[in-house]
């Protein structure tokens, strides 16, 4: 999915939660989760003890041009130092752990970083290393644990795969983007007028050609049609696409589509015309 | 994150949404999606004219044991070939199209789905190849465009990525764990009398050690005291290690913690103690 505006370079989440990385391996991974990061806004990324040193070569490549997270990136020796400065600090892991720790759905846990963000509060994810996950004394630095749902089969998320969900609910906890809508172009629908006369031309060569052929159904066809076509909230240049494609099939219509060929051809294309 | 329980292997989501990836260049990122469609249960992979031919041995350890997924793989020459089944397909995009076609969240996108697969509909997403996107004809073919809403400083998200947050957003539609819950393990919640207990030796040795200096705000610091453990929920055996802790206190504390190193650590360790 490409579509970077270089024209709008901007941080939109200075305050988000900060994303700490505990001893993670690979560098490609980081770098992943650096991208994941700034793809939803985030910038303040903070790596404890990672296996191979930092900065690390391997990040970069991974991390698709996200070089202001991994230039502000932080190293710490232990976990503590770095939450030092958090109010709320959440565990992510799939594993049981037998531990009385509220256990949270990452949604949650975007609906709650978001409060106490807005207060003022400092917030932060703890991301535990790619085979072993979070060991159980920092989980017990948390406030809380979060668990992604998973499938029970395989609930083996990869380090990068954790982070952008994150990421993302922390996002949508902020977005202005509604659930549905339609654009509109540079178009304007069209008038009842347009649509009345779209149905009119088409009524009359469909009356010509003799479709039309059981009488007592004709007024229910052409309800049904005009039902099709209402739905489709058409523009005034797509009615005129419409009648020029009326127009054409009715001068220039032949019985090509019917040879065993185009037969074929609807049977593979069935569901998609 | 681990955790994969393999006493469940199941198929939780055979309903699911088809994944349909277009073009996909490089074998380590179909693998990477079929890791991220399986963690949700998802497992119709169909791929149209990938890159590098299918089967693909790059695609393997990206998959992390998600075999049934890559085994059910299946190819195709063209989308309309890959959809043909299909009842509604959206497609996954960044970029706006100069098209009259309906935009929807992830989250909606998998509201509807979820719908359309209840009424025993097939569903499917389509996902263009890494570097572009996918083509305006394939877009054209799909009910609706699912857009992720995100940083538009950097909106560029890696196919995998994308994967993963439709696959996600697709198995909450279905799940039953609670947004928030804290595990009780095999304890037994501590009854008022403990409590009591609890508070009456806490302030019996408080007393002694001369921590109750003033007088008339003993009550007020007393109250303070008792609602920082109640609003821990305490378990009888939190209880009874909350009482050698006190008593450990009371008999051997000392003046160590004052020492210069002792203080270091403490501002080390603000905010974690």
């Amino acid at each position: 999915m490409a579509g970077t505006n270089s024209l709008e370079k901007k941080i939109i989440h200075e305050t988000g939660p900060a994303i700490i990385l505990i001893g993670a391996q690979l560098g490609e991974n980081i770098g992943k989760a650096v991208r994941a990061m700034y793809n939803f806004g985030l910038t303040d990324l903070r790596l404890v003890s990672p296996r191979d040193g930092w900065p690390n070569p391997d990040a970069i490549p991974a991390a698709a041009g996200a070089d202001i997270v991994l230039d502000k990136a932080r190293v710490f020796d232990s976990t503590a130092e770095a939450i030092a400065d958090l109010n709320y600090v959440y565990a992510t892991t799939a594993r049981r752990r037998d531990m009385i720790k509220t256990v949270v759905t990452p949604r949650k846990c975007a609906s709650l970083m978001r409060k106490y963000s807005d207060e003022g509060q400092k917030v932060g994810l703890l991301f535990g290393p790619e085979k072993a996950g979070l060991l159980n004394d920092d989980v017990a630095l948390s406030d809380a644990i979060v668990s992604v749902p998973l499938n029970p089969a395989f609930a083996s998320l990869n380090l990068a795969q954790a982070v952008v969900l994150m990421a993302y609910e922390w996002f949508q906890t902020n977005t202005d983007q509604p659930e549905e809508y339609t654009p509109k172009l540079e178009t304007t629908p069209a008038a009842a007028e347009d649509l009345q006369m779209l149905f009119d031309h088409m009524e009359h060569e469909l009356t010509e050609a003799g479709y039309f052929r059981h009488d007592q159904r004709r007024s229910i066809m052409k309800r049904n049609l005009r039902n099709i076509f209402k739905r489709s909230e058409l523009t005034q240049e797509e009615v005129s696409t419409l009648r020029g494609v009326i127009k054409a099939l009715a001068t220039g219509g032949g019985a090509g589509w019917q040879t065993e060929k185009a037969e074929k051809a609807k049977k593979r294309n069935k569901g998609v015309m």
